[in-house]
């Protein structure tokens, strides 16, 4: 059996120590699952798989639409519910969704008000998203993309051109999601989207590799004695590799990488509805200042225990404090994971008095649930 | 520096591959991390250690407390908040929480309406919450300690006599916790629990080993190609080691073994208020029967993705339905974890009505938030 990932061929391999049957089938079966677990909130979808809101499309609400590989949950899946996305579009285990997916899902969600497309820099991701959004556009949805590329780690990486897509996803959706349940409209819920991501940075690292079922081993090699500083989600080199470092100072390195990072600029392709057609935006972020006020993000790769987060947590708000940042609100846990990688990832939100209304607001989704 | 577990006597070692920064702190720095991070609802009093509710204590409810061994996050602490704890007594890693602690956090949380303990059968638990209750009872508060036996897998094992306390005591402690706040009396509460105790099963697997802060290395030895069935929270023997299987046959290995177990009879020992002397109570758990309902537990031991757990639920479902019992409620998720161990267990609950009530009651603790 063979199956594509970000473009290698690889074989599916006999039974690992996994808690799968086989390769093949993995998504789907637990899409499967998650589907009669959480059947008062969301609904699958299957050929083409998406996840969707089991009261969808809600009236007159613009749809919040996210989607990406598979192998990071509970993103995007388990963000799908009242307050967060209407829609997810799984990719098969670190592979991008199709358009056909991200169609689907718009045409199944959209109450007349449009779809914003939550989307992370990898290149893939970009490249159907936007195929997804023309198509749509062509059957009269209206459709704003909005990319998310927050990592400070590198420039470029592998499968990535600028900066990758990683913590702030789950913020942008959060907050997006509750600013669409109270009304926002797609052209205001686009422009909150790129603030957030504008005002969003973050940085990972990983204490070991991890294994993807079709490969059964793991995707990148780092040596018993190894930490790599700056990874991204699927094992893309980070920025440095070193000898195992204490919390602390791993938590320092990430947070100051995050705190230090000055306007970085980009240009992106946002769709023009006026011309009808894709024009580019060249933005810039704002850094972070003495007396800003963050919303404080420590994200588990899957494999770390939450007893650890908590210690990067707890050292977190002691370089926050010495920096001048304020935290008001913090999320602790492993929300964007890759498969059982072990380490950590920071992200920093710069917030406002409107953005920490719409993160309070009431969500219900299977991995969210407050207010 | 020395730590005790268990009895062994244990270096800690040098850095090694955990967000951690000495072994010797790690608890108590993962408790100040979590102090911080959700400062609206717990407090954390150390020395000696206990998270606590910060409205602590609450008016005329009848306190509920469990504690434990740490290195099982987000059980206890992270279920400490409205509608579940009271207080959670966390003990170094793998090792029992001290008769000291115990008492401390009983004299915090009792509002005069009393105290009921939630004890997982580990001997230096049972040992050290009896100390506890002995102690708080000639402070004159009244106390009664409930014992969790569930585990199906193995009758007695190592730091246990009889059956391990394993995944129903999470569902205990959100039906109690609901119980209390609707102002069940003390007695009322120690039926109820002792009621969800008989009614709950639960086996778990390991696909891996765990590692300790302390010991910096496996605490047991898997061979690459094999898994434990059975298996214990700290890695205690199992029934069976046998090689690799798939997802499917673990789930079917699991449930039946669960669901098969015939009336398991046991004496224990529960404080008689009216003697004011220690009594032996024999007990007998209900088997299930075809009709009955139930809510599924599937939990990951801490390493295993989420993704994974809704693999086997998808099976549980299935063997459930073939069984003729009735999923009425479920919970798929790393609740109680062994560190970094891959792996799930699965737990069986017969509900009634009271049950289904109290488990959908509103709750808001760090892991827990609903309704």
């Amino acid at each position: 059996m063979k199956q594509e990932a970000h473009g290698e061929t690889v074989s599916s391999s006999p039974l690992m120590k996994k808690l799968i049957n086989n390769a093949d089938n993995a998504v789907r079966e637990s899409l499967e699952g998650m589907a009669i677990a959480h059947a008062d909130l969301i609904k699958v979808h299957f050929d083409p798989h998406f996840i969707y809101r089991a009261d969808a499309p809600v009236k007159n609400k613009v749809a919040v639409i996210s989607g990406g590989g598979s192998g990071h949950e509970p993103m995007h899946g388990g963000f799908v519910g009242m307050g967060m996305l209407d829609a997810a579009c799984p990719g098969e285990i670190f592979t991008s969704p199709t358009p056909d997916q991200m169609l689907e899902a718009a045409k199944k969600v959209n109450s007349g008000a449009g779809v914003l497309n939550i989307v992370k820099n990898y290149s893939g991701d970009v490249m159907n998203f936007e195929m997804a959004a023309e198509l749509a556009i062509s059957e009269d949805i209206k459709v704003r993309n909005i990319l998310i590329d927050d990592d400070v780690a590198v420039k470029d990486s592998t499968y990535t051109q600028g900066r990758r897509g990683v913590g702030t996803t789950v913020l942008a959706e959060k907050i997006c999601g509750a600013a669409a349940e109270k009304g926002y409209d797609l052209t205001q819920l686009a422009n909150l989207c790129r603030q957030v991501n504008l005002n969003g940075r973050s940085m990972g690292m990983a204490l070991t590799s991890c294994i993807t079922p079709a490969k059964g081993s793991p995707t990148f090699e780092l040596p018993e004695e190894e930490i790599e500083v700056g990874i991204g989600i699927h094992g893309e080199p980070g920025r440095e590799r070193m000898s195992v470092k204490s919390a602390d100072e791993i938590t320092e390195m990430l947070a100051l990488s995050i705190i230090k990072d000055t306007g970085y600029t980009r240009t992106v392709r946002e769709w023009d509805s006026e011309k009808g057609e894709w024009s580019d935006l060249e933005l810039i972020d704002p850094s972070f200042e003495k007396g800003d006020r963050v919303l404080a993000f420590v994200n588990g790769m899957g494999g770390t225990p939450l007893a650890e987060l908590y210690i990067v947590y707890r050292k977190l708000t002691e370089i926050c404090d010495k920096n001048g940042l304020n935290i008001v609100r913090n999320l602790v846990g492993s929300y964007m994971t890759s498969l059982d990688m072990q380490g950590c990832s920071i992200t920093l939100l710069k917030m406002d008095d409107e953005l920490i209304k719409l993160w309070d607001a009431p969500v219900k989704t299977p991995a969210f649930r407050f207010g």
